[in-house]
C-alpha cells in the first residue's frame, strides 16, 4: 500500500467535512464544544467498525456473550467503582490572566518544549509532586506568560444531572464515564441467565460520558464517545495468561482490519505506573499526525471491580465454581476500545494520495479502508442516463445484502474518482453491451473496477453479489 | 399462528428477566427508577430489530441516507424546536398527601374508572381546561383521596446538565429529548455532500432521554430510550402523498417482522388534534397486555423545524431546485418510532403457550419470533457430550455468518423446550450418524428441527449456512 507522508489533520478533516463523514455537531448554530455529528458515510463507516468488533469479540467467540446496559446507572455504582471520589483532572488557574488548566498537561507541555524528561509517568505524580515540580521549574502560563498559579484542586469528570421533578443531591444521577460497570453489576444475573462457566467473557457497546477539560485533536478527544468494552472473567491464577490471549487478540483484530502494524505499538506499563488493583496492562499507541496516542487498553483488573461491589452492594457477586465445589470472585481482564478513535486510526490509515500520472500532474485521493469498514461496499454507475433503469434493477438486488451507492452524474472517470475518495472498494458499471440494443444482444455482464489496483474485470450481473461478498469478508 | 390469551406482562417480565432478555437497571444497588439492561439475549434482539429498520429505512431505500449526531447539542437547538419553551408536563401536587401528580395523567385515569368520555383528547386541553375539569369533577387523589390540589405548573422533560467546570446557566447543556433536531440542523450538510435532490430522507438511530414523571409497564415508558427517526423531505404539495406512502411503508415494515395485524391500529389524528404545524399525524397503537399504547408517529410537519432553524440560527436552510431555479424549504414527514416499545411489542406478539400433550399437561413456551428477530439463529446441540468436538466445529463455521447458540447440557428434550423458550428458530443437532464409527461411515448430516412446526430434517453440513441463511432472510 502507497503512503504519503504528507497527511495531515487538516487533509483528513477536510475530506471528513466535504464528503460527508464527519461535521461538527450543531454546526449551524456554531458549535458546541468539540461535539462531532457523523454524517452518512460516517455513520457506515463508524457501524461497521462496531460490527467488526461485535463479530469477533461476541457472535464468534465461543466464550463471549453481549450485553446493553443503560447509561444512567444508580449512583453508588459509582462510589464502588471508585468514580464519584476519584475520576478527577488536577485543574489550577492562572491567577494573573484567569485562564484554567489540567496541571498534568500543563507538566507534559512543558517537557516536551523543553526536550525535559520526567522521572516517571505524569500518571504516577500525586497532586502534591505536580504543584512542587511546576514551582520548582517556575512553569509560566501558556496564555499570560507569568508564573501565579492557585492550588491544584480535583474536579470531578462526571457529568450529572437529576432525575425527577427536583433539583437536589437525593436526584442526581451521573451519566456513565465507562460502560464496565454496567457489565461488573450485571455479572451475577448474566452467569445465572447464560449458566456460563468460567472462563466467560460480557461485551458491550455503547456511550460513555466524560467531562473532559480539554477535548480535542477531532474525535480523539471528546465528551461524548463509545466504547466497545469486554470484561473476561477468569479464575485467579489463569489471568495472566488471559492477559496475553486478549493482548494478542485484539493487535490481531486491529492488523486484520488494515492498520499497519508500523503505525501501531504496545506499550505495557511499568510497575510504578500500574494502578495499584492491577496486575498487568498494555496501552495499545496508534501513530496519529499530531503523535503517538492511547487506542486500546488492556487491564488485568483482578477482582478488584466485584470486589468493590461486593462490598458496596452487599450482594454476592461470587462465582461458584462446582469442581473445585467453591465460591470465589473472579479475575477480569479488561480489553477497552474507543469507537471515536479507532474510527480516526482507520481514517488516518487509510488515507492515501496517489500519483496516477506524474506527467498529466494527475494525483488521486483514494480511502483505502478494508471492505469491510468501508461505508459502500460498491457504487453502481450508469455509463449514460439512458442505462439508469436497467442500473437501478443491479442497485436494487445488491443493496439487499450491503450498502451500495449510486451515481450517475458526470462523466465515468470522475465518478471513479469520488468513489476512490471515499473508499468503495468496487465500482460496477453497467453499459450499452450490459442491456443490449436493437442489433446487438445483451451480455448482461457489467465492468467491475478495483478501488486499490483501478484493474477491471467484466463480469455476469448474476455472479455480483457472491464476488463482492468475497471480498468484503471479514 | 397459536395465541394465548392469557398471557400477561407479569409472564413475560419474568421470562425476559429469568432467560436473559432484560434485567432491572442497577439490580444490586435496588434499581434507577425505571432504567432496564439488556442481556445477551435482549442485546441480541434489540440490535436486530434497529438492524431490521436500518436495512429498510436506509440500506435498500434509494431516497435515504444515515446519520449519527451527537446527544449534546448546542442549546439554540431546543430554542428553536421548541423544547426549551415548551417541552413540559402539567403537574400538581395533593396539599394534603405532598403526592406529586400529572394532571393529563390524572384526568385520564379518573374517565378510565368512571367511563367518562372526554369531549376532546387530552392533549387538547390548555392548563386550565385541565385545572377546571380537576375542579368540576371533583377529582380526588388517588394516594389520599382528598380533594386539596395546587395549582398547575409546567415541568421541562429535559434532562440538563453541566459542560465544563462550572455549573452555571452558561454551561448548561441538554440531553436531547429526541434524536429528529440532530437530523434537522444536518439538513444543509447532508444534502451538500450527498448531492441529493428532493424527494430524500435522513435516518437516524440514538439514545434520547426524557425527565417523565411517570415511568412505567416495563420498558414501554423509560426515561433512557432509543429512537429510530426518518426525516423525509420533499417538496411542499407533495407532502400528503408522502405522508400516505411513509404510512403504508411503517405498516407494512411491521407486519413484515410478524406483528399481528389484529393487534395493530392505526389513528389518525382530528383537526383539532393536531399540532398548530401539522398537516396530518397518525400513531399507530398496538395492544399491550396493558392496553392500547403509542408505538409509532408518522407526522407532516411541513416546512416548520427548517423554518424554525432557520430563523434561529440565520443560517440558509433552503433547498436549491434546480429544476424550477428556486430555493424553498422543504416539507416534510416524520416517521419517529421507539426502539424499545417495538422491542416490547414483538416481544408480546411473539409469546405463545402450546400445549403439546394435553393429556400429559405438557406445555411448551415459545417465543414465535420472526427470524430475522430471534437472538439466536440456531443452537447446535450435540446428542452426547462426546460430540462435543464434531458440534463445536460445525457451530465454529456458522456462527462467522450469524449468531449461534451452543447446548451441550440436558437431554435434547429440554435442550429443544430451552431454545423455543428464547425464540431460535432452528435447532441443529449433531449425533452419532454426523460423525460415524468404526463400523459405521459418517454420513455428515445434522437434524435440523423447525421450532415453530417442531418438524425435523435431516441435512448436510454443507447445506446448513444456505438453509439458515434463507430462513432468516428480510
Amino acid at each position: 500500500m502507497l503512503t504519503n507522508p504528507e497527511k495531515s489533520m487538516e487533509k483528513l478533516v477536510a475530506l471528513c467535512k466535504g464528503r460527508g463523514f464527519i461535521f461538527a455537531g450543531s454546526e449551524i448554530y456554531g458549535g458546541l464544544a468539540n461535539t462531532w455529528d457523523y454524517g452518512p458515510l460516517g455513520a457506515e463507516l463508524k457501524n461497521n467498525v462496531k460490527r467488526a468488533w461485535w463479530k469477533k469479540f461476541v457472535q464468534e467467540n465461543p466464550y463471549n456473550v453481549g450485553l446493553d446496559a443503560a447509561i444512567l446507572m444508580n449512583p453508588q455504582t459509582w462510589v464502588a467503582s471508585g468514580h464519584l471520589g476519584g475520576f478527577s483532572d488536577p485543574l489550577m488557574d492562572c491567577r494573573e490572566c484567569h485562564e484554567r488548566f489540567r496541571a498534568d498537561k500543563l507538566i507534559e507541555d512543558w517537557c516536551a518544549q523543553n526536550s525535559f524528561e520526567l522521572p516517571k509517568p505524569i500518571d504516577a505524580f500525586t497532586q502534591q509532586e505536580m504543584k512542587d515540580f511546576i514551582e520548582e521549574h517556575n512553569i509560566p502560563c501558556p496564555t499570560c506568560g507569568k508564573h501565579n498559579f492557585t492550588d491544584i484542586r480535583q474536579f470531578n469528570l462526571m457529568f450529572k444531572t437529576f432525575q425527577g421533578v427536583t433539583e437536589d443531591s437525593k436526584n442526581t444521577v451521573y451519566l456513565r464515564p465507562e460502560t464496565a460497570q454496567g457489565i461488573f453489576v450485571n455479572f451475577p444475573n448474566v452467569q445465572r441467565t447464560t449458566r456460563k462457566k468460567l472462563p466467560f467473557g460480557i461485551g458491550q457497546i455503547g456511550k460513555s460520558f466524560r467531562n473532559e477539560i480539554t477535548p480535542g485533536n477531532f474525535i480523539f478527544r471528546v465528551r461524548e464517545f463509545e466504547q466497545m468494552e469486554l470484561e473476561f472473567f477468569c479464575q485467579p491464577g489463569t489471568d495472566l495468561e488471559w492477559f496475553q490471549y486478549w493482548r494478542t487478540f485484539c493487535r490481531e483484530w486491529l492488523l486484520s482490519l488494515g492498520l499497519r502494524d508500523e503505525n501501531l505499538r504496545l506499550r505495557d506499563h511499568d510497575p510504578e505506573e500500574l494502578c495499584f488493583y492491577s496486575k498487568a496492562t498494555t496501552d495499545f499507541e496508534f501513530l496519529f499526525p499530531f503523535g503517538w496516542g492511547e487506542l486500546w487498553g488492556v487491564a488485568d483488573r483482578t477482582d478488584y471491580d466485584l470486589t468493590q461491589h461486593q462490598n458496596t452492594s452487599g450482594k454476592d457477586m461470587t462465582y461458584y465454581d462446582q469442581e473445585k465445589n467453591e465460591h470465589y470472585i473472579p479475575y477480569v481482564i479488561e480489553p477497552s476500545l474507543g469507537v471515536e478513535r479507532s474510527v480516526l486510526a482507520f481514517l488516518v490509515d487509510a488515507y492515501d494520495e496517489e500519483v496516477v500520472d506524474a506527467e498529466k500532474n494527475d494525483t488521486r485521493v483514494v480511502m483505502r479502508f478494508h471492505p469491510a469498514l468501508a461505508p459502500f461496499k460498491c457504487a453502481v454507475l450508469p455509463l449514460s442516463k439512458k442505462l439508469s433503469g436497467a442500473a437501478q434493477e443491479v442497485y436494487a438486488e445488491l443493496s439487499k445484502h450491503f450498502m451500495v451507492d449510486f451515481d450517475d452524474a458526470g462523466s465515468i472517470g470522475k465518478r471513479y474518482r469520488r468513489q476512490d475518495e471515499i473508499g468503495t472498494p468496487l465500482c460496477v458499471t453497467v453499459d450499452f453491451q450490459t442491456v443490449g440494443s436493437e442489433t446487438e444482444e445483451a451480455d448482461h455482464c457489467v465492468t467491475v473496477r478495483d478501488r486499490d489496483t483501478m484493474a477491471q474485470v467484466r463480469m455476469p450481473i448474476s455472479e455480483l453479489k457472491a464476488y463482492i461478498e468475497e471480498k468484503i469478508s471479514f
